[in-house]
Parts: structure tokens; C-alpha cells; sequence
């Protein structure tokens, strides 16, 4: 057994990492700490861990850690895992961060997007970015994985099979995302009262998201060139789930077959891509709704020949794929086990 | 008193009107009509109505309607109005129409966006689009008017004045719509049924909205030359309410009181427009959540500089500004009464 | 006009207030207080508001209050009222309380139910406890009047005509109440937060709830003997509304039509009770559904010949009846306004 | 590998039954049944299942089922099953009834309940109704298991041990129930409607629940004398979950543990119950919130020293532990297995 452990476990990110590490067969959560609930049960926090564990919440102690743990997953606020992880990386443990810290490669982009300076610049370099689909072999070997943003993993998942196959063009790509109050964390505030949060539709960062900048970076790659982005986020009334819908542009008249070949060729053989696409149905293509609770992300699109425009869709569960979920997969190919083990959880419907 | 009937009364768009003509102080509702209820109560139906008015439903019969009424709202379903209403005009009666039958001018668009030719071709240049921000003048000395689909009002309001200013692109101008399930209609379905509908975000018209139509006809006429719009359209999980995120490429750099003017100076004096964009609060962008039950039109934007995007929000009350509430506005300014009267129920918050 | 101020006007009490106040005919709102918002434009906070005032949140200050108004409502937390009015009569001001320092007749009840020592014990008999349809004739020549707590209200109006009618057990009354997160006020906390409020079925006070100590008042005093009431209170997962399901047994076999005479003679004429009970159709018993935004009370029940039950089933939205409607319908009968001015507001449907 | 079949696999109950059996690592899903879907892809109709299984929807073939399967689940609605299980137990098959139709002890009391004869009046004794907490042994050596009505099992479990311990009145029991839409299956109607379904409290069946008759049947049995129950049942805003409160009065005064005592005597070891009363913490009370797509009965309670009353509150999720769930620990239990094979599935938080 592996034995793991969660930097920062009484948020959302770390009780959903708690609900996939806990039965998980070939590791076992050995230290889960918490500024805020030491001493406390993890269920008192996490209430659906009742009866599933007695694992107490321990005081932050980077030496501990360090003694108790192969792996450590970084699930604390952004600014804090650039100054522990050096540390921890220096002990020989392999950290897997849920956070910002390490998603961007240009250590500018620190202060443009985040506001302040990276202070482990060069770790930038060799943290992977942890995204399957585009990074399987590098997260093989690495020490160090950057976990990406929610409303970035399934963006970028939206639109790499595009990009790499040059069907759109590069401005005006446009992200329209709405995201359900878990991505918002479990800190109570005006904006996530239950009175003031339910039932809106609230345009809440219109422009200027930070997961622009991974986006760009990743899509850049891919493109060879630079890509440009317009997200905008939106709080639907929802509690988990993101929704992106990606208006594209394309650069020439294609049809339905083509770009379901850009996909197919991409995602083919992926355990937690599903494409979705049908002729009928409700779900006939991507909803969170159907995905709450699994690692699958969906994928889907439709071409409006009206205006030559290209539709994709991404649904995922922003705790699952967009968090947790995706670390633990990275975990999984990390430490040489099967992707998909300790995932299989199916989504529930309806719910 | 001016005497004034509902033919389609059973529907939300019926209720809705129901529930403001009845507190109109100008008009007497003098008939209701609908195939389903014939001799209930409309109470039973429109249970808020209930202790308000002891009318019921009658069957259907255009002779009876013309003898009875000054003018007329048509809310029937697409298709039956284009039928009745020639011969309510004929008979001299106003008509007020809150189906698509009379919203497009070119013969041709019926069979293209809608599936069907127009029986009436010759009204449609007599019909006035009922939109008192663009055709206040017209719609005093209309006989017929044809109110706007929910999601095409709120779009127009939003691009209008960006349009006329020519601050923006007229390509790749895409209008990401989020709708509550009123906006379905009064008819269970599988697509409606609680289960499957609560938590939804549905991207369930990706592309070929037939709002689509309206929004391109009249952002045409304003911009003199051919717009194309790129609608796409999600249900989310709330009753009421519609946000438009309209995302638009600037021509040039602008600055935010460039935009502000062109709105402030298109919506000077509208009674139901408000300017939203406060540089903090909840509410400091539009957001459905704010309007329900009112029959006002929120816009604001914001600049997304680093793509030179210009991203427009707009919220309404589907049901109000979007369907009943507007068409009262338009019976207001055709009577000669003051816009405003009957409209005066402030929204609810929190709800 | 009567000038009008609201003491403690940034809550949600406050706000609904000045919903309905602001579009009353016979008042003005002419001071509205806040400790925390001093200065800033109400619709800044109650966002419903906008393009429909530009008053502003004044600085709490008693000598200005009783300098500018006639009649004050109170709004202010638990324990301040009961400090600050006893000046505002001194100085001839009238007062209607919304908060819970009036409400109780035995000062003892005060230290006993809500844990402090009232300070102006001598008030207690001289308020009037604010239930038009108990106490009309007294509020009309009130000075103080004590709003009834929400869901008090609801279950006294639920259970008076058969408690008059001595149709049921004065012991084993219980009374199972669910509520909206509105009824939790304004101010954010861990149980208020989106993510874990929502979609709740929370028995948050099982027994205890404070309000049984009202309830228990008022239908000792019909009895003329003391009755018990076991009152649960739930949050379920709506903003506004509360359903009393009031389950009672009955003293002896009595048919339908004997209870809905004690009902029906116990209301007549009510101009805000709704007797609900129809054989078929969606809402044929009270829901909280369709009363939201009006000052309705919707009042049903059914018999359980299997158990000798009497279900009385009782509706209202916890803002409008539940406080700020019922605080307005006290004002206008001590005022000597219609009952209903200002209360016209037909509730919203679908929502 | 154990062959089951599905008969009726198209509504909840049959899409929660897949959930949980092709993840059962015992038994093998040879079949699956649907009068309206014949050679449809299952996810199709269960969209969580779309790249989890690639079984098809068989048409009803009674002799197919038998020469298929060793274990049939029965998903149809009530009345058929009465119909079909005594030709599978015939041939001898094992069969697990979701339906109502061998619930009941007493043959007259399903024309009295549900209003039709019961046309296999044997077989209703040879059934074991099928609550493991109350017949492990029985279930063990059972042909057929009756599985519960979901409002009333998690009202048995609720009261089964203070019936046992002689605590409360047998009379005036009131079980007031509140349930998500999933609860009235997946065929769309008026009620189920989104726009009329949503942000409901909705009364819908104040008295004469069906679900009475079997918890009075078991109730009785315990208690060895008649016990009466006052059902009554609520439609709530969510799609999962039930929550019961029970409102019972003591027979004499007895303190909080006492009450502890006789729920941990009667559930020790009971692996799919938890007794959750804490003293803090948003989740100190049984909530369906944090049970949902487990397989968890909480339970939990209250004392009202005021009136003599128990509180007594109980959570599950209506298609797990009320349906398919309790469904699998019967098979398990029937089949030798491990009772928890298949039903470790945490529950999600925050949904």
C-alpha cells in the first residue's frame, strides 16, 4: 500500500479526494491535516464519510508528512503549495497539487494572473501538467503534477482535438461557462447565501477568469502557436457540475463526420472521455447533470452551418474530473497502477 | 374601460396576462378562452389567481370574441394565430400577438425557420414588431402587433445599441442563452419532468434557434446592412428567468464610457431598461434572479481586453418583459395609456 | 401621507417593507436605518429595488426617527426592539414590531424561550399581538403591535376554528413546519451556504423551536384553557415559504362539511385567508407554491378516518403574511386605511 | 457468477438496480426487460450508464427469463408482479419484488389499499418481507422477498425499536414524510411537471397512504398488539431522498440515553444503519442530503420535554436503501454473500 496523504483536507477538494482515496485498494490515507479541525473527525466535516471512516484531521506539521507519506496531495489555497512543495519534493515525496501553484509554465504569468510572484520559478518547469489525455507518459515519470483548474480541464478537453487538427480559427474562440456553488469552496460568504445564491444566473466574472491562462498555454501548445480565449463564467443553481459550451469558428466548410473524426482520433482508447452525440434522447449530448459523481468528462458539438460556427460541449463534475478525480487518476498512472482503479464509481441519475 | 379577450388562455403566457390585466385599471378582461378548460375556473389553472377573479374559461369562438372585445391577445401556439387574427382584423378589433406568427416580414423566413407557409403574408408588413424601445411610434397607430420571442428581446435590447454605435463585429457575434423551464410551456413532457429537469444545464438548441430569426431581422434594420447572429440555447435549473451572454469582438479599442454612452443614450427615458454595472454587490451585473415577476430589461457588459471582446449580459423575466409583461407595455402604448400602468409590481427579493 | 421609518431596514424583513411600503398610496417611507449600510442606496442591498428608489440607508439614530415619523417599523434582531420602542411611544410615535420583544404576555416566557429578562415587562399587556384575524378591533386603537413570528402565524391561523370549535385533543397537537432559507435571515453562515444548504431536508429544531411559545399563547387564550403544541421545525429547499402540516386528532367522528363550517365561519370575510380544498387539480391543498409574494394565508385539511386525524394543512410566504405583509395589513387597520391597500400584489405562477 | 434479470428496467427503480448490479462483482445482468424500449441501448434511458454497460433493453419473455436466469428482480408496477412471480418460482427461480404486490400479510387488505384482489393470496405469507434489520434469517432461505415501500421502510426502521422497548403510545403515531420527485418514477405528468414541480412543499397525500398499511403490519408484529400510524406525505424540492419525522409520545419520562440504548441494542451491528445525533455540526440530524446513492438508513432524535414527545427522524435515499439497494442486500443476504458486496458506494457531499 502506498501511503498518502492530504495537505489541506477540509475543503470540497479534500473530502471529495477522502471519498476516492478511502476505497481505494492500493493506497491508504495515512495523515489528513486541517488548520481549522484539529483533532476533529473528518465525518463531522464530511458528513457522508460517516460510518466510512474514523480518521481524525491532523495540525499541519510539514516533518510528519515527510516521515508518514510516499505521496502528498496539495489541497490548500493558492500561494500556499509553492512554499511547501519544495520541501516535500526535496524529501523525495511526490506531490500531486490540486492548486494553482504550479499549472503555469511562464512564472510571469504568476503576477499578471494571480497577483503575486512565483516563488519556486524554477519548478515551474518541471512540475507536469496534470491532464491525462494530453500528458499520460510525462505524469508517468514525474515528481511533481499540477492538477489543472476545473473550468480549464474541460475546456481544454472541448477543444485540443480542434486545435491540433486546425479546424478553427484561432480568435474569437469564445468559453461560455456556468459552474455550480461546490466550485466556490465551503467558506460561507454574501455571494453563496442560500437566499441570495439560489435560483441566479449570475454573470460573475464575465471576463478576466484565471483559468484563461492555462487554457491559452495548454491550446498554445497543442497549436504551435498562440491561442486566444474568451471565458466567461457564470453560478448556475446547481451544486455540482460545469457546463462549457465553446463557440468556435471554423476555418472552412466541414461536416459532422470530420470533426467527429478529430475527436474519435483524439480521445480514442480514453477511459473517461465519453463522447456524446445522439440523434434523440435528453441527454443526447454533454449535461453535468449525468456526470455528477464520476471522472467521465463528456464531449459533444454541433455545427451551425448559419453562421459557419462549431459548438463544442463539456460536462464534468467539478469535484471529480475537475479535482479530485483527475488527481487521482494522475495518482493512478503515477504510481503504475491502472488509470481507472478507485474511479469506477457510477454517476447517479436521476438526481 | 377598454374590453379586452385572451384566446389561448390556459398556457403561462395566458396566466401571466391574466395576472396583469387584472389589475390593470384601464381594461376589463372579457374573455378567456381555452379548448381544454371550457367552463372552469381559470384559478384551477392559474393557482396564484385564485381569491383574485371568479372567471372561467370559455370555449373558443371568434364571432363571440368580436362581439365582445375592443382587442384581442393572441397566445396560442405558433401557427393558429396567423389563421385567426385576419379576421379580428377585418372585424376591427386590435390584435396583440404573442405567438411568431407575425414577427418575421419575409414570407420566406416562415418556411425556413419555422416549417410552415404563411397564410397571411400580406399582414406581415402591417404588423409592428412589438418592441416599444425600437417601434414606440409605430405601435401607437398599430393595428397589430407582434411581440418579440422571449429570448430574441432580450438579445436585441442587448446588441441594439452596440449595433447602431458599429462598435462591434458583425460576424461572430454569439448570444449564449440560459433559460428556465417556464420558457418550455405548460405541457409535461420527459424533457420537463422534474427529475430529469432539475439540475440541468442543458445545451438543448445548440444551434437553429428560431429566435434566431428575429434577432438577425431586426439588428439588421438597425445596422442597415446584413447581421448574423450565433445563438445557442441551455435550460437551467430555475422557473423563471433568462440571461443572455452575448459575446462580441470590438472593432477597435473602446473604453467603458464609450460603451456606457452608446447604451445610455439608446435607453434614455426607457422606463423598463435598467443600466446594471456597479463595481460591487451581488447583483452588480444582470441577473435573472433580480427581475422575476417585473417587467424590466437588465443590461451591463464588461470589456475583456486581453481578446478585445466586448461581452454584453442581459436579464429578463421570460414571462414578463419576455411574453405578458411587454405585451401589456404594447397594449399601453397603443391605447394611449401610460406605459407603465399595470407594471408596477416590483420583483421579489430573495426568492 | 403618514411618515414612515423602518428601523433595521438591510434585511430581509427590511427589504420586503420597503417592497411593499414604497408602492403603498397612503405612507412614505421617509427614514430607513441600517448600522452596517449607512450611506449606501438601498437597492445596493435589496437589488429588487433598483430604478425603483434612491433612498438611502440612514445611521440608527432615535432622536431624528421620532423628529421625522409618525409610525415606525421595527426590524431590528431579537432584544433591540424591546430597548428601543419604549421611547418611540413616549414620544407618541406608533410602533409595529416585527421582531419577537412584544410578542409574549408572561414576562417570565421571555428568560424561559428566548434566554434574557425583558426590560420593559410593563409594555407586554399593553401591545397588541399583531393577527388582524384575532385582534382587529384592538389593532385599529393599538400604539404598539407585536407582529406574530412566521411560522406562528401560519399554525395559529391553521388551528384557531377547530380549537374554538373544541374539535380536536388539546393535548398530542403537532405541528411539523417546513421552511425556505429566507426564514433564516440575511446574514451568511456555515448552514446557509449554497452547497450545503441546498437540496436539504434539515430537521434543524426538532423541538424547542421558540415560536411555540406564541402559538401556545394565542390558542390558550381561544380555549380558554391551556393547550400544548408540539412544534419540528424543517428547512427544505426553497427561499420563501412555510407549509405548517398541523397534525391533530379528533375528540369525536365528525364529517368533512363540520370542519370546514368551523373554518368557514371562523374566516369569513377574511380578506387574506384562502380556503384550499378542492377535489382535483395540482395545488388542492395549501402549498407554498403559490403564495409566494402575497399576503395570503392558504388554509386546508383533510380527515384520517384510519387514525381519527384531523390534517390541517396551512401556507404563507414567511416575508409577506409571515412579516412585512402582515406588518403593513396591522398598519393600515390602525391607520384606518382599506385592509388591503398596498397588499394587491397577485402572487407569481409558475415560479 | 449468478445470472439475474431485470423485469421492468426502464423506470428509477430498474436504472438504480443496473447501477448497482453491474458494478456487483457476484452476479452477472443477463437480462433486462422493457415494454417500451425493446433493442434500445439501457443508456439510452439511464444516461449515467453510457460507457458503463452496453446492454439492451429485451423484450418481456417469461420463458426467456427462465431459461436465462437463477435470480429475477421485479421493477413493474404494482399488480404485475402478482401476476408473473408464481410461474418464476414454478420453474425456481429466486424472485426479489420491488413492487407492492407481496408486501401485505392479510389478502384483504389489498383490495382495502390498493383497491384490486391479490389473484396469488398463498404465496403473500411465503414471502419474506424483505428488511434485512428485521428478517436476515428469513431472507436467507426466501423464494420470494417482498422489498419495502421507500416512505415505509425508513418508518419502520424509525420506530421498530421503541415499539420493542414499549416507549411510546401506540396511538397518535404521525409519521410526517417529505420526498424528492424520483419517488413518482420516471413517467412524465401535470405534477411532475418542472415549472410546477419545483420549489414545492406540496401535501399530496395528507391521510390514506398506501405505505400505511405496511407499517402498521410490521409494527403490529413487533409490538404484538395493533399499532395504528398517521401518515402523512409531502412532494419536496429535490429529486432524491425521504426524510420521516416521527412524532410519538412517551409513555413515561424517559431520558436521552434510554432512548440511545433501545436504538443501539436494536441496530448493533447493522451495517447499513447509522445513528446520527451529534451535538453539533450542519449534519447532527438525519438528513437525506448526505445519504444519497448510498445505501445508509440514518436515524437520529429528539425529545421534547415540553409535550411528552419523541422526535424521532429517519434519512435514506428512496432509490437505494427504499429500493434497489435494500433490493441487493436481500440478494446478498439470499445468496451468502457478503451483505455489503455492491453497496459500498460513498455518498456524495456536498450534491
Amino acid at each position: 500500500m502506498v501511503r498518502v496523504g492530504i495537505i489541506g483536507g477540509s475543503g470540497y477538494t479534500g473530502g471529495e479526494l477522502l471519498r476516492l482515496l478511502l476505497s481505494h485498494p492500493e493506497v491508504e490515507v495515512v495523515q489528513v491535516t486541517s488548520r481549522e479541525y484539529v483533532g476533529e473527525y473528518v465525518f463531522r466535516i464530511h458528513s457522508n464519510l460517516r460510518g466510512v471512516t474514523n480518521l481524525k484531521f491532523d495540525k499541519p506539521d510539514l516533518s510528519k508528512t515527510i516521515s508518514l507519506c510516499d505521496l502528498v496531495f496539495m489541497s490548500t489555497p493558492h500561494g500556499v503549495s509553492s512554499k511547501l512543495t519544495p520541501k516535500l519534493l526535496e524529501a523525495g515525496l511526490k506531490v500531486i497539487d490540486l492548486s494553482a501553484d504550479f499549472r503555469l509554465k511562464n512564472p510571469e504569468d504568476y503576477p499578471k494572473w494571480y497577483g503575486w510572484n512565483h516563488p519556486a520559478p524554477d519548478l515551474l518547469k518541471k512540475a507536469v501538467y496534470g491532464v491525462p489525455e494530453l500528458y499520460r507518459e510525462k505524469i508517468r515519470n514525474a515528481q511533481l503534477i499540477a492538477c489543472p483548474g476545473c473550468m480549464a480541464v474541460v475546456t481544454i478537453l472541448a477543444l485540443a482535438p480542434v486545435i491540433r487538427e486546425n479546424l478553427i480559427h484561432r480568435e474569437h474562440i469564445v468559453a461560455d461557462v456556468k459552474i455550480g456553488s461546490s466550485g466556490a469552496g465551503a467558506k460561507p460568504s454574501a455571494s453563496t447565501h442560500h437566499a441570495e445564491r439560489f435560483g441566479v444566473v449570475r454573470p460573475y466574472k464575465p471576463a478576466g477568469h484565471r483559468h484563461t491562462a492555462e487554457v491559452e498555454q495548454e491550446l498554445s501548445l497543442i497549436a504551435n502557436t498562440e491561442v486566444k480565449v474568451s471565458m466567461s463564467a457564470h453560478a448556475v443553481n446547481i451544486v455540482r457540475g460545469i457546463l462549457t459550451t465553446v463557440h468556435s469558428f471554423l476555418v472552412k466548410k466541414v461536416d459532422t463526420p470530420a470533426v467527429w473524426k478529430a475527436f474519435r482520433s483524439f480521445y480514442q482508447n480514453e477511459p473517461f472521455i465519453r463522447l456524446v452525440r445522439d440523434r434523440k434522447g435528453l441527454y443526447r449530448l454533454p449535461d453535468p447533470k449525468v456526470v455528477v459523481g464520476s471522472n467521465f468528462c463528456d464531449l459533444g458539438f454541433e455545427i451551425d452551418n448559419h453562421t459557419g460556427r462549431l459548438v463544442i460541449l463539456g460536462a464534468i463534475d467539478n469535484l471529480v474530473k475537475g479535482a479530485a478525480g483527475i488527481a487521482v487518476q494522475n495518482m493512478n498512472i503515477l504510481l503504475g497502477f491502472d488509470e481507472k482503479t478507485g474511479l469506477g464509481q457510477t454517476a447517479l441519475h436521476p438526481i
